[in-house]
């Protein structure tokens, strides 16, 4: 996913996501198994499809592809194998894929190189997911996958000069302030209430939703995390640079990664 | 609209469509009235959401806009008019529009030319309108404008040497043999046969298809049209340039516009 104000690369060129994101493919690749479980045991697709043929899928938060070619062709091969099983073969499901990201993805890249043997309608949905997105009761499956990190925006309190959250000299919550920490942690609180607000209102009465998101076990310090390393690593060449002229202070003080990895705690609390 | 093999500019430079339809948009406001007077009449909009309080539009050729979406707010307004005029305002109506054009449409374009006060919900549709591309019985009311004299490809006999409808020195019908016109007729023919398969499949019983095309009077030449012209001036040009050893002449034996332009006698044949 991309935000508007740290575009990552668009194409498939080699900072692009597409060509930077086996890890995110691995890690679906292992929580595949748990989906297809889930779907099967708890998925009713003879009620889904009561009053139309038509199962509508969304991936939030879905970028370029091709990670999410891959998790949309496995959902639809595992809901239509159930109900196979269910139903007469006659009776023919379709499936309508609904592709969303920030209405700065690169949906040019995604459209095409779009898997040319898809056995699904395409549509793609440029938007914020932390707003509604789509019609009542419209969706019968939602999607996301290592999204949900990123925040709406950078928490306001960080950028005010005035605030005890302002975040002088750092990049990001990781050994910073508890204000700072706690700016972040109300800024992720209140994104998720309104994702969860917007879904609760899109997807039908007994619909399904897997959202796969990284976390924090509750005693782990997020400054031992690869991401924490990266971050303080290049917090620090970014204060190098500013001590050597090449950049200004300011500069720094108002750049903050709007990135917050959960805890299971903090989740439980919220859902 | 654009074709995989002749794209027009994308976004909105000098050379793009979204600078260059100010003709489309014209012809749209004259047919307004039409459309008004046909959903005011025509569509049941009870009957339309009875099981749902969505209705969903699709604009089949749409570009990056701004015609589309212009064309699409008029859709809505008229067709909320008269459900507010029938049923409690209390129910709100919800509307999904879909935006449909070739897979190497500019997207990216269109979607962050998205107007700001949209009163819908927005999906864009890749994809050749010649086929399917949405589920069955999946839309109420379907538009396209300025799009269906795009044939799906040029007509496969004007590039065959040994056809009596080889195209040589030439780019289009117009001045042509008789065979040459045949054969775009005969696409002409195939592709609208496969666009109203496709869209009897998408739209819901009951629903609205609005078509505006460009035509000619049955007793007009093409050669009299200003598009005639335009083509004719521009094959004068290319033979000048290959008579001048510019160009090769077998690049403009290959090259020729998949565009027909029906005229009445041929539509009604067709429907």
């Amino acid at each position: 996913m991309m935000t508007g104000s740290f575009p990552m690369n668009g194409g498939y060129g080699t900072y692009s996501y597409a060509k930077n994101s086996q890890y995110q493919r691995e890690a679906s690749n292992v929580v595949k198994e748990m989906i297809n479980k889930a779907i099967t045991e708890k998925f009713d697709v003879k009620n889904k499809i009561a009053t139309s043929r038509t199962i509508r899928i969304a991936d939030l938060g879905c970028s370029v592809g091709p990670n999410t070619f891959i998790a949309m062709q496995n959902v639809i091969a595992v809901v239509e194998k159930k109900y196979y099983s269910q139903v007469l073969p006659s009776e023919k499901l379709e499936f309508q894929v609904f592709f969303n990201d920030h209405i700065s993805n690169d949906f040019n890249t995604l459209f095409t190189s779009l898997p040319v043997d898809r056995q699904y309608f395409v549509t793609g949905v440029p938007g914020s997911f932390y707003e509604l997105l789509f019609p009542s009761s419209s969706l019968h499956f939602v999607h996301s996958a290592y999204a949900l990190h990123w925040l709406s925006k950078v928490p306001e309190k960080l950028l005010d000069k005035n605030s005890p959250a302002w975040n002088k000299g750092k990049i990001h919550y990781i050994g910073a302030s508890d204000e700072v920490r706690n700016a972040y942690a109300a800024q992720f609180e209140k994104d998720m209430e309104n994702f969860l607000n917007a879904r609760s209102k899109e997807i039908i009465a007994g619909g399904m939703m897997v959202l796969i998101m990284v976390g924090l076990l509750d005693d782990f310090q997020p400054s031992e995390t690869s991401t924490g390393v990266t971050f303080n690593f290049l917090e620090s060449s970014l204060m190098d640079m500013v001590n050597g002229g090449l950049i200004n202070g300011a500069q720094v003080d108002l750049f903050n990664f709007p990135i917050y990895v959960a805890c299971p705690k903090e989740m439980t609390m919220l859902i």
